[in-house]
């Protein structure tokens, strides 16, 4: 019943602006460039709703209220339209809500966009609004940043595992050069292992190359029922499972920081909605927030079993002329990762993907794709499923 | 087709904390005592979501990902979970997102809450909180505050339709009065007109004894499709109709800042799909952030013609035992206003009436009520029907 109800649901249209640090933009302008672009590529006129997925405003730009702010932007005022957050999952978990209004059959053309604006403030700015997404009560306030704590679960990886830097150092390698051919990517330079290596120590041992840049951009989606989609395109694309899943919030709290349970636990659960096994993936795009992320999630949606998600770097798996192209657009690391937004970027990069259209980064004959998108550390995590619509 | 769907949605539980300034509760503690009220009285045993609604915990407590926080608190990790804002309508855009999560299909039990932590900030830090409802890019750097604007509506609505500041200042009257009986009320004092006029000018005209004032609360319900519903109780109460509806973010947008358009666009499809009129509503909660914009929603949700509002006060149809009671636990005035949660209060109440669980403020024989939740001035409205399923 669950897989009938998601078959309902599809994308029309996707807009994407570049990623970049200190275009001078604000979250604003970001977001409607993107909602214009997502509007215009569906060939709708009216939409019912605008879902806003964002982390920051509130501590950065001091804004809250983007619904009604970016619906009056977009020259839309009067409809449905409100924020929802789920840290760096935001987008991902904006995205769930169009689907869910969508399927409630109470709005027919939906927009779900997600925005994040992060250049333009101090690293001390930047690096206190990203901890936002653990306990302030009690992490928050001891000093640890968020790449510390992603330092810990690299460390703990590498060594539980016995799996070595250069094999984590590999999904930046992938994620550079996949971005190379994507324009709207952050950053256009081919990197090596050796130039992850020697980059500079940002949290023992994650370096400079291992992490996640600081960015700003948005991306947006217009959705309908499938049954609507067609009267606007022939190739929609079908979105088969959209679920979210939680962990607890801090870290501490785990008893296995190598493993996020929720992606496990949201991957299930999206499998078995939509139909599929790992076997069936053509195209996949996960968070990659930090190298070990990106292994880590090849492992926990069930690409690999544990300590050898590497392998599949290594072995030309998740090239995007692999059994398993993966971040085919660059991914966090080299698309870029304006936090709340990354979550729609994927979805908008494997909507492309599906529907034959990322140009100089498409993947051959790709039917079905998974998005994984993390809010905090593996603490909020989305599973979408998409498929051509002709499977 | 809507209004069948609607009748799917049901509320089982309802939780909701008193409303204090200063109890030094946390906002994850105050959210907890709300959720873990609304599950105990709705019998349910697992959740399959939970849908936080707030405002200003980015800004004020350096705390977002409020989704995965509260589950955790609540031991109810794993679950889906993500915030829902919608300014000081953060309570009422949450509920909708439940009703969606419901209707869609998706999930069984849904826990919607809202939670607001306003104490224990200066008051330049809570005034600047609640000016990111504004555009900060445009409005919120002029230096007018949150209150100046609404006392720009007041003093065009007396202007304009020769309204004294006695009669806007009756339904200050009405909150106080009513919130007597709810022990779950910030302000048990009963005051008069002559009060109001002699309290302390705060934005002219707005006096003291015309705004809400600054306090913490969470509320929250349990929400499942009506025929799981009655597996639980014997009263569920029927969500007829979940509407939100924007406006220009800014108030100098507006042609007219007498009359919320969003709200009377909000109430019409509110009617039309919950298959209702005014005249078949017998118990209202209304946004009295103000005590002008308790007036203006007589008016704007169709109760009253423009100007005429407050004579529903005066002549005692807003009373309990009038035929039109309205903020029946004090509203916003005297029951509270810890603003993304105010949205959520109303529907807790209102729930309460419908099921004769009102204990002091019952009304007599209500079958059908009205909540209407204002972000910013007047910018997101959400408008919510429910009926005695018996209706």
């Amino acid at each position: 019943m669950k897989a009938r109800l998601l078959r309902g649901a599809a994308i029309i249209g996707v807009g994407m602006t570049p990623v970049t640090s200190g275009s001078g933009k604000s979250l604003t302008q970001l977001f409607v460039e993107a909602a214009t672009q997502a509007i215009e590529d569906s060939g709708v006129s009216s939409i019912d709703s605008i879902y806003v997925g964002n982390m920051m405003s509130g501590f950065l730009q001091n804004q809250e209220h983007l619904g009604a702010l970016m619906a009056t932007a977009m020259g839309r005022e009067g409809v449905a339209s409100y924020k929802v957050e789920g840290a760096c999952a935001s987008g991902g978990v904006a995205a769930n809500a169009g689907v869910k209004a969508v399927l409630s059959g109470l709005e027919g053309v939906v927009l779900v966009g997600a925005v994040e604006k992060m250049s333009g403030y101090t690293t001390p700015q930047v690096t206190s609004g990203l901890m936002m997404a653990e306990d302030k009560a009690r992490v928050a306030g001891t000093g640890v940043t968020f790449v510390g704590l992603n330092a810990m679960i690299a460390r703990q990886y590498m060594h539980r595992y016995n799996v070595p830097h250069e094999a984590l150092a590999g999904f930046s390698v992938l994620c550079h050069e996949n971005a190379l051919d994507n324009p709207r990517a952050q950053f256009h330079k081919k990197i090596t292992v050796e130039d992850v290596l020697q980059s500079p120590l940002v949290a023992d041992p994650l370096r400079l190359f291992d992490c996640s840049g600081i960015g700003d951009g948005a991306a947006a989606l217009v959705l309908t029922s499938l049954e609507n989609a067609r009267k606007f395109t022939d190739s929609p694309v079908t979105i088969a499972a959209s679920v979210v899943a939680t962990d607890r919030i801090s870290l501490y709290q785990r008893p296995d920081i190598t493993t996020f349970e929720a992606s496990r636990k949201a991957a299930a659960q999206a499998y078995q909605t939509a139909g599929v096994s790992p076997d069936d993936i053509d195209v996949l795009e996960v968070h990659d927030a930090f190298s070990v992320l990106g292994i880590m999630a090849l492992e926990d949606l069930g690409f690999a079993s544990k300590g050898s998600g590497a392998q599949l770097v290594k072995d030309g798996t998740c090239a995007r002329d692999g059994r398993l192209p993966t971040n085919t657009f660059g991914g966090l690391k080299a698309r870029g990762h304006p936090v709340g937004a990354s979550g729609m970027y994927e979805l908008g990069e494997l909507a492309l993907q599906l529907s034959n259209r990322a140009a100089k980064c498409q993947v051959p004959e790709a039917s079905v794709g998974l998005a994984q998108s993390v809010g905090g550390i593996g603490t909020t995590i989305t599973v979408h499923i998409l498929k051509r619509s002709d499977q």
